[in-house]
């Protein structure tokens, strides 16, 4: 590659969201912005307040050394930097809060970290988001009626179609159902959507692994019903009329199989996402193999967005003890999600 | 220990049945007798046909040179022996059946084989009952209707309550429910039936812990319930009262907890069982965890019963694939859970 074409390539830009200011976000950003691996990789936009970074990186034994830059600013300072900045909202003062301790405030602030990078992200001026942690209970609080980030984002972006996948290098999942009761998932398996969930799936992996992928899609029933044996034969009715109209569409695509032994470590080895029909399915293996590693991230929006897997951890939060690891994984997924989009980069 | 008390325990007797013929149970029997290390710690008892042993011995490269007895001689023979010992049924001939393929007579010897060792156990000639792999196919080509093992142990024991467990170092569940379709479970959650499962996984786990174990139970939904969000409270109006009525009961229980983080390393450390409301709840974790170790066995029969956690193997069967640890670990837990009762055994 020559000087020039290295010189047109640029690190990823990646937007972090802080969180709820109260909980383990903030520590965290500050954490992944003093990480000189990660920068060396990625340009991290921190979206939040500085005032509220620099307190925390106090509490917390931190130093607090990175550009800072206002709502107008930012985004040629971005250009100029290749490190780390932050987009100084000046959503909610210190004064206004406590460690620990959610409120209307703290969740009016963390929606406005959120609205604000999801602008960046729509009009290109950052590559990927991805979002730390925050409390439901605190956008209630604050007025604000979503479940959590990923229906903010679909919401934004006015997607028709997205799903939820639980990303690590041991285990991936994506989800026909996610947030609904037990027996409200046969109801909501239909071919369209399974069919959807295999396409996103399948787009996704191919721009991660840059090569085709090799997807599973797990039964609803106790050995996938084995022949009708057990459950109102959704295998043979829903699900593998959806699989094999995916495996017209030229995906490599296997099912329904039974979930238990879908997830057995020499199944593991060779499958790259697991198609799963409800949430327990999927996140008990994500959990049992990869707590702690795992990155959440909403398929089939316009923009990018992962997410750490832990909430905003109330009890432990800013004393220094929050595990950085979820904050970097789903930014480093973000970073080749984003790579793989075809965009030039140097990640 | 003084050498009368020594000389008062002998070995814990575990019969063994060899399962359909055609499929991988023969050669794996074989290769349990001549193990010198589990020789040290059981006598084995092997329910079957010497003749098949002996050809599947030549087909596979092992030796076969243990004490034959027929259904007079065996209970005399096993006292005077401490080394493995075939109890020899005569249940079918090497030239009616083939390799890896089977028929109504390779069904109906395997069931011959069980039912002896059901006898053998109730009478007290054994101290319990591992199982080999049968199939169910040929079970009902000979015109027995049971969907497995399961089922005929607990018939022949009168058995009121039993329910599955799947035992391994790693992780240890119990199962509510287990072979119904998916849509069947929540009416099969009933107080009486779960904390039925509840008691019998405290007996169980007594006896081979030898302590008092710590019990999870698991939600049936997403989050188990998160307070009412998802799922029509099944978490509060049923489980969590049969929880609490254990623990009233002296059981050191705890749930309903989310399905996915039960299963986390942090919380699998802490906990002897898992308390499952079906089959993939269990199953996903057992297999993803612990594939080829996990023992299958029946708690609440009035005999001990452990089982390997595979199949006939059809595919691969008298070609000295078929891989012995499942039996081994299947072996030892049924020694285990047999001392665990207070028995005078030096396992």
């Amino acid at each position: 590659m020559t000087t020039e074409q290295t010189q047109n390539r640029r690190k990823p830009r990646i937007a972090v969201t802080m969180g709820d200011p109260a909980g383990v976000g903030p520590e965290v950003c500050v954490r992944a912005m003093n990480d000189p691996e990660l920068q060396r990789s990625v340009q991290l936009i921190v979206f939040g307040d500085a005032a509220v970074l620099k307190e925390v990186a106090g509490a917390t034994g931190q130093v607090f050394e990175v550009a800072v830059g206002n709502t107008v600013q930012w985004r040629s300072l971005s250009q100029s930097l290749s490190g780390p900045l932050v987009v100084d909202l000046r959503a909610i003062e210190t004064s206004q809060f406590r460690p620990g301790v959610i409120s209307a405030a703290t969740g009016q602030a963390s929606y406005e970290y959120i609205d604000a990078a999801i602008e960046a992200a729509q009009d290109g001026s950052v590559d990927a988001v991805s979002t730390a942690p925050i409390s439901k209970e605190a956008l209630h609080l604050a007025g604000l009626a979503y479940p959590g980030h990923t229906e903010i984002f679909a919401e934004r972006d006015g997607s028709r179609r997205w799903c939820m996948m639980q990303y690590s290098e041991a285990i991936t999942c994506t989800f026909v159902t996610v947030h609904c009761g037990y027996t409200d998932v046969p109801a909501l398996l239909t071919h369209e959507r399974i069919l959807d969930v295999i396409q996103l799936s399948a787009e996704a992996l191919s721009a991660i692994r840059g090569r085709p992928p090799k997807i599973v899609v797990c039964g609803l029933n106790p050995h996938a019903g084995e022949a009708g044996l057990f459950g109102q034969g959704e295998e043979e009715s829903i699900i593998r009329p959806a699989v094999d109209a995916a495996r017209r569409a030229g995906i490599d695509v296997e099912g329904p199989i039974p979930a238990d032994t879908a997830f057995v470590a020499a199944k593991r080895a060779v499958t790259d996402v697991f198609v799963c029909m409800y949430h327990d399915q999927g996140h008990i293996p994500v959990k049992a193999l990869a707590f702690d590693c795992a990155v959440n991230t909403t398929l089939g929006l316009s923009i990018i967005r992962t997410s750490v897997d832990h909430g905003t951890a109330l009890d432990i939060a800013w004393q220094g003890k929050a595990d950085d690891g979820s904050l970097f994984h789903a930014v480093r997924l973000a970073a080749e999600m984003h790579c793989g989009r075809g965009s030039q980069c140097n990640e």
